[in-house]
């Protein structure tokens, strides 16, 4: 059965299962003691933590074992906030970091703290000068700025080493959440703090990096003991650190020539999937990206019916969309580089995966992807996907309407049109003005939202309104497919909706479609999304 | 090598093993996926939480796991707190608990909070009238009292129930610390929140419990996220909980015979140490105790070296003497008992432990304590040890004098004598008034304490003062024993002293000797213990 959810959990290395097992009779006793099998624990603890300061390119004494990567992030952001509280309360951080770090920064503003985020490109990649106005411009002085190496749902790498130096400048210390890149190599460049997670790489559950480096300010929060240099409390987990390092440093020494193969198949996927299944939007850095992860997002798909799919073909997979979290709203970090959320996947592949397994990966999406979308009574077009972003070969996707403005566009929708029904297409025309005033491709992407308020008095109201209150994702998105060509070229279609995924989905939807996304509206329930018809 | 220190860290149970290597392969997927990997962890999670709530005697979701006991007693005591923050902030702990419970009141008091602590009698024990007190007595309205089920160091089961109810009557919930015990029993009574440690009882490190019984009051504190509950933030750690809750199943299936036979070989250490040892003060309740785990203290002996010549001969233990940790301060629980912390040893014997083992443990101790006295250059003593508190048998100690008013004094002093010198014994006589005026055996022993300022301005000088000033436990104690017979009867000697524990072996050592502990007096540098010959 493929599995294809590294960025979730990797599958145990074979050396992280025998360093375990091994350390299971070695490492059981305290470290604090001095008996035999106390110096023998502490002896494995101390080599565990010689190598994994070496995989990381820090001192030993700059590293201690958390009982998690969440944990490390959560002990390393409130450690490195307390440590600089007299310079100010300040916190950064970017739009699109792991959870485990927005808990912490809504902590810290619970906790009457100041954060700011940075927003994105549409690759999901932040710029290094949006950190510099960020130290600026917070409302106060910042103790602390976090980015993430690479983003764990899209795969993109963020410039580290030139935000560190624009932190050094401000005299700001730097946290990197490494999670996602640790196992590929050394985080590069002046970061201050560093965080990773074990099961990330193939290690085992229950082990965290904390890296401070000397000299950084740090000030340990909650209740502390004398474990871990008083930075984690609670009695080590030895075996579980020793297989943690162990397997880091096995990993590490494929991990040049698996990233290569990886990437060779990530490729195929990134290039493949747009040319076999229509509607599709890959999305990340083309080639800033980390070796093993691909996302994308497939149009008149919930993500819920596509993993299921997926699942029943023995394939595991994650996904950003709302319909397949307990919280109903899509993936901040889709959200954050404004592109589709609905029927998205991402596919994260362990080391040593076959090239087989992509194989019947690309053989069988496109059924089960079609299958799921005739269920929904989907349109369905002949033309395969418009691909957003830039692409890695530099050249237009196919089948897409070169028209200068437009953006990917004019894949045509069928009007109407139920399930497998084989409805006419569309001319994907695209109408008179054009050019869309938010920004081109790639950086500065974003949804437009708000704007109820200030909305133009003159504008005229919708040709037709679609209700699809109640409904969730992508069912507003089929809806809206379903009519735009009731209405004139150049009128209003407005789409009530009250599921959140609709705010990230109308848009992207117009932009993949080459309509005209007019903005939202208010509305006694949910909100009014206005699309002009192009 | 006999392990005999199952109280810090318990030897893997084979069913751990077993138990973490097969989950190793079935549960190192996310239980919040849909997909098999997912599902089939999220099964392992639940039938584990089935099997640990079975254990404790809750419902599965009344209980999380946390990544070590002593973060499940941090994030209960945190949350505990602030769910009930507008009832007050006052928090009431006895003064025997696990560090990680003082820990976590020390930070409650640095946050504003107000902590009551309770005292515990000689043998370790608290009063339930003793709570009642600190509830109706606290600075501030009580949202919170902890109590351990068992003493970690000396054994000591408290009245859990008892005090349960004396809080339940007060509106006040109680968190009980089971780590020591959970592998034994259920906790019986009406307690609210229960913690406890999975490599107390055989299972991995890495995985507390935290039970909050529904309708308790909760808040979890820190940045949270979606995992067990929201009450205990990152990757669950399911091999490791698998290993833990099997374990405990399998422990408590062999706990009611294992006790039995523990129980016997504790009774014997219990009996024959003071026999086969002089100067000996067995601690801890007698009866109402952990099977497994007995405590002594030696008198004119170093903690440190102890434990090293027990090492050599191949016996792991710990101890609560102040030169065995970096602290240099001996045992707050010791302290708080007002007992004997030099030359303390606590035996915690695994489940499985040979007979055989504790014998030969018996035969080596007597040597092993007089070489570490002879290089020291203690005092010798013919007589067997004394035994302070209460006897199993009730017997007195033998050889020891049964002088009305006196505390099992009268083992006799060597004056002078240096390493292995056969130096004449005292007499033991006990001075005219007799009576001490602290109290009888049992209940209420506390060491004498501060008292510079409001000394008897009347009284006399000290016809000798010892300078110990830099010399660490025993030495202070030796030195006082070596010249206590060059004064009068009824004169005093001063010991010069800064050495922490001092202050309670001074004490303990007049307890044990019949000597008057007249009391402390400030000095310039450390303190000044006074004694009065008798």
């Amino acid at each position: 059965m493929p599995y294809f959810d590294a960025a979730s959990s990797a599958p145990p290395h074979p050396v992280a299962r025998q360093a375990l097992l091994a350390a299971l009779d070695e490492g059981w006793g305290d470290p604090a003691r001095l008996y035999r099998e106390g110096r023998r624990a502490r002896l494995l603890l101390d080599a565990a933590r010689q190598t994994a300061a070496d995989a990381v390119g820090c001192r030993p004494d700059e590293l201690v074992f958390t009982a998690s990567g969440t944990r490390a992030v959560h002990q390393g952001i409130a450690g490195a906030l307390a440590g600089r509280r007299r310079v100010g309360r300040g916190l950064v951080v970017s739009a699109v970091e792991h959870s485990s770090v927005l808990h912490a920064a809504t902590a810290h503003t619970v906790a009457g703290g100041t954060v700011t985020e940075v927003g994105v490109d549409r690759t999901g990649r932040v710029a290094p000068t949006a950190y510099a106005d960020a130290l600026r411009g917070s409302a106060e002085p910042v103790a602390l700025a976090c980015l993430q190496s690479a983003n764990h749902e899209v795969g993109t790498e963020q410039p580290v080493a030139d935000v560190a130096e624009v932190c050094r400048a401000a005299g700001v210390p730097l946290l990197v959440d490494a999670a996602q890149s640790l196992g590929w190599g050394r985080v590069e460049g002046g970061w201050s703090l560093l965080t990773a997670s074990a099961h990330k790489w193939g290690g085992p559950a229950g082990v965290g990096l904390l890296v401070v480096r000397k000299g950084v300010r740090f000030a340990p929060q909650g209740p502390v003991d004398e474990r871990e240099s008083g930075r984690s409390a609670g009695f080590e987990n030895i075996p579980a650190i020793v297989a943690a390092a162990a397997s880091l440093r096995a990993v590490r020494a494929e991990a040049e020539s698996e990233a290569l193969r990886l990437r060779g198949l990530v490729d195929r996927i990134r290039t493949r999937v747009p040319e076999l299944v229509p509607d599709v939007e890959v999305v990340g850095d083309p080639t800033r990206r980390l070796p093993h992860l691909v996302t994308f997002s497939c149009l008149y798909v919930d993500g819920e019916s596509l993993l299921h799919g997926l699942d029943r073909a023995e394939f595991a997979v994650s996904s950003g969309s709302s319909c397949t979290s307990s919280t109903l709203t899509p993936s901040h970090v889709l959200r954050a580089m404004g592109v589709l959320s609905e029927g998205n996947v991402r596919v994260s592949l362990p080391v040593g995966t076959a090239e087989a397994d992509v194989e019947l990966f690309l053989e069988l999406l496109p059924g089960i992807v079609s299958a799921v979308r005739a269920k929904l009574g989907a349109p369905t077009g002949r033309e395969s996907a418009s691909v957003r972003g830039p692409r890695a070969d530099g050249a237009a996707p196919s089948g897409v309407a070169d028209a200068p403005g437009a953006q990917s566009s004019a894949a045509a929708d069928a009007a109407g049109g139920g399930a497998g029904g084989g409805a006419e297409d569309g001319d994907g025309a695209v109408d008179g003005d054009g050019a869309r005033s938010d920004g081109g491709v790639g950086a500065g992407g974003g949804v437009e939202s708000g704007g109820g308020a200030g909305a133009d008095a003159r504008e005229e109201a919708p040709a037709l309104t679609v209700d699809a209150l109640g409904k969730r994702c992508p069912l507003p998105v089929i809806e809206l497919a379903k009519v735009i060509e009731d209405v004139p070229v150049g009128a209003v279609v407005a789409v009530l909706a009250d599921d959140d995924a609709a705010r990230l989905d109308i848009p992207a939807w117009c932009d993949m479609r080459g309509q005209e996304y007019v903005g939202e509206r208010a509305a006694q329930r949910g909100a009014a999304y206005w699309v002009r018809r192009r």
